[in-house]
């Protein structure tokens, strides 16, 4: 193993690494591994131990709040170059509250063990400042998704949902269960079932097997 | 004027404040004052400037979201001796949404300008870094919130057990212990102790030994 295989690639990622003495660089490459989680798995829940930092290399993640009588709420998704901060909650004091995270697509993540990238920001200021910063533009993503749900009635909320996996998928299909729709959404299936059949005499969407195609975007940005 | 006049204060709620250089420590002294709010009045809202950080000296703040049709969802509240980070939004980027507000009691406030709380972030690390700690520990107070709104909407079936019990009893108090109502409503007595806290800090109702004072009806009904 060569000893500072990830150098180049913290140095893009961490604003604080030139700020880290030698034994903090050696100390994160040492704890780092890549690792890989099929489509739809679980990677952390909220009685897990902690993960650690996870840079997400390639397909996605989803955060989310898991009530416990199985429902769940969307806080926000990662992508690649995105890096998870709520894997590693239990680094920051600050952070008192429990999340899943769940693959949606096969990804390649890299992960930082807890243990180490808490001494690092434990020992270094412009570690610990690089992690609560990252804990706020979370914050800033979940004010965004509570006030979604909230606030916006569900024709709005599914019209959005619709707009954003039209714009990822690039074609006119969206190849999705209503059943998954209403977790991503926050709601009920049945919810999204009475939705699509709203939008679906409207000429808006025709829902298929396994999914919905998209017959009229103007229609539908409308609802945005 | 004293020119170090905050200066112990300072030193007492920042844990940044030693890092600061003389003339950072001078900035913050000149661009703070003491400003008072009488009881329901309203001292920021989304659209406004940005009012600088804030430390509650006496009285009560609610930090609330606002919909554009007048929804409002209490995030949290600050009581003496915390500090106000989301009034100083604007102070850090990674901030992206706007929150209301409110004196619900009388209160006396110290408020340090978002331009001088700018700068000394900017600068020093040590005060960064106290910015976006304080952000998250927010992150986890309207988390908590949110869990309690979306998944128990135990509010929710609180305010309709409260409203049910008022019809019958034609006065405004019910007679039941926590425990009882919680058994009528399905949940454990500490969940049922946590909303009605929640409900009186919110000036909605009054617990006293034996029950339940009902203060303010309209809002009571609006959680129905």
């Amino acid at each position: 193993m060569i000893k500072n295989k990830f150098d180049a690639l913290f140095s893009q990622y961490f604003s604080f690494w030139e700020h880290l003495t030698p034994k903090q660089k050696d100390l994160l490459n040492a704890h780092t591994s890549m690792v890989s989680y099929p489509k739809n798995t679980n990677l952390h829940s909220g009685t897990d131990e902690c993960a650690g930092l996870i840079i997400v290399k390639t397909g996605q993640l989803r955060i989310y709040l898991l009530s416990e009588d199985g429902r769940e709420i969307t806080l926000y998704r990662l992508f690649p170059g995105d890096i998870c901060i709520l894997s590693a909650s239990c680094v920051l004091d600050a952070i008192t509250f429990d999340v899943s995270i769940d693959a949606v697509e096969d990804a390649e993540l890299l992960n930082i063990s807890a243990a180490a990238f808490h001494q690092v920001t434990y020992e270094n200021i412009y570690a610990e400042a690089f992690a609560y910063r990252l804990a706020t533009d979370r914050f800033s993503d979940v004010m965004w998704a509570m006030q979604q749900i909230l606030f916006m009635g569900m024709d709005k909320r599914l019209a959005i949902f619709l707009a954003d996996e039209l714009a990822k998928s690039k074609s006119n299909e969206i190849h999705m269960t209503q059943e998954q729709i209403a977790k991503y959404i926050g709601t009920a299936r049945e919810v999204v079932s009475r939705m699509i059949k709203y939008f679906s005499n409207d000429g808006i969407v025709e829902p298929f097997r396994g999914g919905i195609r998209i017959l009229d975007k103007q229609k539908l940005y409308r609802y945005l």
